[in-house]
């Protein structure tokens, strides 16, 4: 199986990628004002965010475990030399649980998809550490 | 130096990444009619291209190169077992040089986004072979 992906070449540092349907434009304006779309690189976070977060809420429907208000935040350190890459990352699960029993749930989740299902952190684990919290709401 | 991005769970497998002032929708659904964005596995590739897409109009502007119709073509396989990630990786650089002698300065531009600038790239070396081949138009 492939994936394919085509981007093109907007003016200046942006770009539109075009994913089956969907168009993402990614921009490198130092100006923020007038970056047209995020910076590719934030994007790759975006990216682990969501590969996580649809496992998550996928795992926790086929549990019946009912939830609110499910973000997941990342901070992800650089290294200081070209190229630069993200060598250390931490992903924070906020979740409200309306069930506080279900916590053992939440955290079996995020082992599975960290440990099995989320080929985007598989990915990330091969350039830096991954670290994940959770915080009950 | 770190990069932070929040990704909030909107409905379904649907999910919005924050990333500075702007946001991405991702989604799973397995109806592309009702996916509301890209799946976040395929935004890697979108991130990669915008990455190395910026190195080269930002090396070939440097070097007053003049072209036009720029595209970054990727075509990436999957491993087969959980967790599933990119393992062969074909970028192709599609592009219009206003003269052929400039073909020269472009490779150039690819080789030094490829080895020395693109962190995007760098982090992918790291988990899959990365080809990359150029057309021009």
């Amino acid at each position: 199986m492939s994936h394919h992906v085509s981007t093109s070449h907007n003016e200046g540092m942006s770009f539109t990628a075009h994913i089956d349907n969907h168009t993402v434009i990614m921009d490198s304006h130092d100006d923020p004002i007038q970056q047209k779309g995020p910076s590719p690189k934030r994007l790759m976070l975006a990216s682990l965010a969501g590969c996580t977060g649809i496992d998550i809420v996928s795992i926790l429907d086929k549990m019946k475990v009912r939830y609110s208000d499910f973000t997941i935040d990342i901070t992800a350190t650089l290294t200081t030399e070209h190229p630069k890459i993200y060598n250390h990352v931490t992903i924070i699960y906020k979740i409200k649980l309306e069930e506080v029993k279900d916590q053992a749930k939440m955290e079996k989740a995020i082992q599975l998809s960290q440990d099995k299902y989320c080929g985007v952190s598989a990915m990330f684990k091969a350039f830096a550490k991954v670290e994940t919290k959770t915080e009950y709401l």
